[in-house]
């Protein structure tokens, strides 16, 4: 039987080159060989942006069209939105009993992103106890393996905790413990060459972005400040351009030898800009193609059903949770 | 219209006098003029039984038992329990977005509770959280009155501060704000006099217990140490008997007179005893022979319906929710 690994993104905006390198190029291939969940996981989104519900739902539709246009095939792959399956938040209700405050606070991860936020002096309850709705996620639905980058391990060592401390107080193997399936893709730098592609930074390259979109940012990267002229020596550290040929251009080679002259000098900003317009326009250009053949309907359609299976998933341990604690009153 | 109320018990043992002087003999009078829905709490009571959730499950019909015992008429009152409605879980959920953790800190229901179950060094998540789960129950049934004590009404401010939080953001009226009905019954003293009446001090008299046991914990009550002879003048503070004959005797003036008599010396605690025994097998009697009427399948049907009635009011309130947050993709 194939194993079963789960995904997904917080849908706060469309997906851009860093969720492709990421994770996106990866889960294609991932669903050849497993049973693949990706979840939009609103939810989760909502915990730190319950004030802008807007923001989340509307990118709901977005994040699926992205997943489509990269090539996640709604036949191989299980798509669906977090929402629509309450079993998770039954689920995390139960799951909060065998997690502490205290350990709660000593997550590392939550802890960075309660500074980064800015949410020590008012930290909303949701947000704090959302590894304990992501463990309840994975363990519904049965989830072996779970992609994370090294950040997110104790994520997944926080899930195991609460999996074996669930079987053991109520006597079952009803949940399962998961593994970390460990991504080791770079994080994509922005076009300005220094922080993560994000959308607040209005730095990335969008999978839905226009041709004329893509060759505009690729012309706006950072380069080497100090390469005037043609003919002088350039750096390739901390040179955005390079990083996304690295990331994205196919033949390794090639960019090895554009590396070398671009150090020895010779090698133009403007050449190897148009080097990557056309890699990005090449890699960009099936994607915008598939998105063409889907409307809105095609996509509501794709992810009700996908909902729908998923839901099935998620009855089915619900159930075996709710006769292990012994609340199965009625059956 | 009448007014919705909601009112419950954790199911974590039998119901004792204690329970029906101070909540069930007015949910007896209330369910004539209200809309009475009567929660049995079992995901509540397992944020801090969760370790031995037999203890629960198995006093849910426990409690229903009680509840037909005492008068309280499927007909006229929605009986259901908690955790047979997952949209209690999914409310819960989004109110713990609208609650930040200092909030729940400064809740002093709570840090009374923590205190008494010694939950300093290792409070569990979902203890903390309960409040919010509580929110979730009163909104999700509409509920206008909440009957509480004193030391409840923090939990009722909590909650209606979360309604308007839910109600601002979302630009929605679909929660409704709620009122405390505050209850004036006296706690019940233990039969040793001091504390209140519990399981956990096995100091009860519980509304399923027999003639025999009533007349022998009777026989066991605490009275007046000093009152040695008959004759002795006796003291009523403190006297568990009169407590009893006080709250349960129907004649107020016999009681009056059966105290200035005990204070003057030549009335025996036999004699007192024997009366607040035949106050309690009258009281009782007729809560014996109902529950005698209901076999298992009695309770659990009445349990299936009142759940079921139960479920449609939360699922429409979680579909306004849904709506309200803009989650409701497929509708």
């Amino acid at each position: 039987m194939r194993k079963t690994i789960l995904t997904g993104d917080r849908p706060s905006g469309r997906l851009h080159l860093g969720h492709y390198v990421g994770s996106l190029e990866s889960r294609v291939k991932l669903q050849d060989n497993f049973e693949q969940f990706v979840m939009i996981a609103d939810v989760q989104a909502l915990t730190d942006n319950f004030e802008t519900p807007e923001k989340i739902t509307e990118s709901v539709y977005e994040v699926a069209k992205d997943y489509l246009a990269v090539g996640i095939d709604p036949e191989k792959t299980t798509i669906f939105i977090q929402s629509q399956i309450p079993e998770i938040a039954e689920l995390t209700l139960y799951f909060l009993n065998l997690v502490t405050i205290g350990r709660l606070e000593r997550n590392p991860t939550v802890k960075a992103e309660i500074q980064q936020k800015g949410y020590e002096n008012s930290l909303p309850a949701g947000f704090f106890c959302y590894p304990v709705n992501q463990a309840a996620d994975i363990s519904i639905f049965q989830a072996e393996l779970v992609p994370v980058g090294d950040d997110q391990i104790p994520m997944i060592e926080q899930t195991n905790e609460i999996v074996r401390k669930f079987n053991r107080i109520y006597k079952t193997s009803c949940l399962r413990e998961c593994q970390a399936y460990l991504s080791h893709a770079p994080r994509l730098v922005g076009i300005d060459g220094k922080s993560k592609a994000s959308k607040s930074l209005n730095n990335a390259l969008y999978l839905s972005d226009t041709p004329a979109e893509i060759k505009q940012k690729v012309f706006q990267m950072f380069t080497d400040p100090d390469h005037l002229r043609v003919s002088d020596p350039g750096k390739i550290e901390g040179n955005a351009v390079f990083a996304y040929l690295d990331a994205f251009h196919p033949d390794k080679e090639e960019v090895a030898s554009l590396k070398a002259h671009y150090q020895r000098g010779g090698l133009g900003d403007v050449t190897i800009k148009n080097i990557l317009n056309t890699t990005l326009q090449n890699l960009l250009l099936p994607m915008r193609e598939r998105r063409e053949k889907y409307n809105y309907n095609d996509i509501k359609n794709m992810l009700y059903a996908g909902t729908h299976k998923a839901r099935k998933v998620a009855i089915n341990t619900i159930e075996q949770v709710r006769s292990a604690i012994g609340i199965n009153y009625f059956t």
